[in-house]
């Protein structure tokens, strides 16, 4: 355990991987979860925090276990492929932690790819998944195109409205090139990520219009009001700058990850229109094989390859800031916390230290 | 024909639906195009007008016409698949109009998507193909998802860029309801069209940030600059409001579209790394059957329909406002325009009389 100043916060610890990693098996092994569902879901989240993504890691640990308290995470799920064709599966996961069905769901559809050319796998009954670009990663360390996408809990208020209906609802998307990382988009189909409100709060700083809404549906600069109210707006942020384009992408979310698989819309029950019944989780999975298109890898790596360069070369806006592609600024945190280490603040780590308590794990990430 | 006095124009003639057809047709007869290819063209462009997308109808003709002078659009084109799977396949388009190859496309996807479940269809060596709308609402009418995505000239500058290195790339998607009419995105990946900045030129509006930038990749909001300069930024407008999402979904747009098929970026000969050499276009065409996954089609549709109620029922920010679903405002134009005819301006009429002279088709359009 070693200790750093980073920017945004006062105090941080550093915990390394390998240890996250134990610690995190150790919580969900008193769960009773299976080992290999245990492994398949440390794998997931300790990649997600080297990869900076730290809303959607060990961060989710409370989040996870309050769940579990109240029975809505099923540890010892029989995930199953409910239908199956030579391109297509839905699986059922049997309401447990999302992320050990996703593997299977995007292994499964990178299988089907490789075999046909495409494979689409939806998952429902399941539970939150963490990062989507993890999987779609997935397909790209595998040679063929990912997609990713999983509905969530509402935050994000349409175009015209001022009560929150779709989650932040994300799009992963990879490809493999070879001389360069993959191209590796993850995106929130809101504006921003709920954190950026969380910070500017901590900072007491005003938000920049387009981040928030009131909860008459207007634009709210407030950061303390904006936590407490919950309403971000959609990809665009205003209607000026595009916003029904934003919700437009929530709702194709909402279609392929929820609708599609037999899931409620996120936090609504359509039998009774309810609000707050978030019992059914849905997420979509893509894989594409370039090889199929082209006749062969590289016909496609070398132009994606061509295409990233370009990127690299094109005359930055500001000298300092050159042009980046996505996935590069995760590569980099990965690189760099795989060596020095996982911050994780004191105030987590105290959360992190309550969950084991409460699950008869033991904490590793003492002094 | 008639007259009538629209908001954004001064006066403004109106065509019928039926008397537009006819008009299209003729010239493309006049290439030398084949009746098939005719029909097909025409019917795409013609009900891309009635759903009032102004910009991508009628209102490309003039720049067709150029392209087939400057021999970049082959009239009489051998559409043919090249490669094929039971869910996948490539089709060569062989540098005709983008139409008929993506009509072909996009029916052989929902072919594929009903016998397996999923049809994925590349089109590569095309041209532009109107409005993606037209081809995942094609699919939505055959009861399964649809999506269409195509590449286009380079107007969209990167994230911390200052070049414009991709098109409006727009994402089409488009799934059916029963009691609603189906949920249909269509938008580009910038934060606006390029019409709407023309817009605001004419009526010597200042534009609002987010929407352009001028040549050292700073926000620019004097329009007659940004008509000129031809630099719009991707869906987010500003770094701060997420244009990184924007950026990153017009390269996935790109990737499907150019590189999967092996067309050349757009705008771009990725063998010379030359700009402006725009000679082979690619499109991205997906079907996806919910019967397979909910056992039937109803399971899917009765949940869309549940989903589409619930966001007209949401209370809107202006009651006199209320919130719309993607695909409202162009059905309720397309209603309009069906029953009092499609409005042209007084300069696009001249342009295709023009157009007509130049390649010998009668001029149907006068009064």
């Amino acid at each position: 355990m070693r200790r750093r100043e980073p920017e945004e916060s006062s105090l941080m610890l550093v915990v390394s991987a390998d240890v996250l990693r134990r610690q995190l098996a150790a919580i969900f092994k008193s769960w009773g979860m299976s080992d290999e569902h245990v492994e398949t879901t440390v794998t997931v989240m300790v990649e997600t925090d080297l990869t900076g993504i730290d809303s959607h890691g060990v961060g989710m640990i409370p989040g996870y276990q309050k769940k579990k308290e109240e029975g809505r995470i099923n540890p010892r799920p029989n995930i199953r492929i409910e239908r199956e064709k030579a391109s297509v599966a839905l699986i059922d996961a049997d309401r447990g932690l999302g992320h050990p069905p996703s593997v299977m769901a995007m292994e499964l559809a990178i299988a089907k790819a490789k075999k046909t050319g495409i494979g689409v796998v939806g998952v429902h009954n399941s539970n939150h998944f963490g990062a989507a670009g993890y999987y779609s990663q997935l397909a790209a360390r595998n040679g063929v195109i990912g997609m990713a996408m999983t509905a969530s809990s509402p935050i994000a208020v349409p175009t015209f409205g001022r009560e929150p209906m779709f989650g932040t609802n994300p799009i992963a998307f990879a490809a493999p090139a070879a001389r360069n990382k993959p191209f590796s988009l993850d995106m929130a189909t809101t504006t921003v990520a709920f954190g950026k409100i969380n910070i500017a709060r901590r900072a007491k700083k005003p938000l920049p219009v387009g981040w928030a809404l009131d909860k008459e549906g207007r634009p709210l600069t407030d950061s303390q009001v904006a936590f407490e109210t919950r309403r971000q707006t959609p990809l665009g942020g205003t209607r000026e700058l595009g916003s029904h384009k934003g919700y437009g992408l929530a709702m194709m979310v909402e279609i392929l990850s929820s609708l599609l698989g037999g899931s409620y819309m996120g936090g609504y029950d359509l039998e009774t229109g309810q609000r707050g019944k978030y019992i059914n989780v849905g997420h979509f999975f893509l894989a594409l094989d370039p090889a199929f298109f082209r006749g062969d890898l590289h016909a496609f790596t070398d132009d994606l390859d061509d295409l990233i360069d370009l990127l690299h070369a094109t005359p930055p806006a500001d000298p300092a800031q050159p042009v980046l592609v996505a996935g590069e600024p995760e590569h980099k945190s990965k690189l760099e916390r795989a060596k020095h280490g996982i911050p994780m603040t004191p105030k987590l780590l105290e959360e992190v230290r309550a969950v084991a308590h409460g699950c008869g794990a033991e904490f590793l990430l003492g002094d």
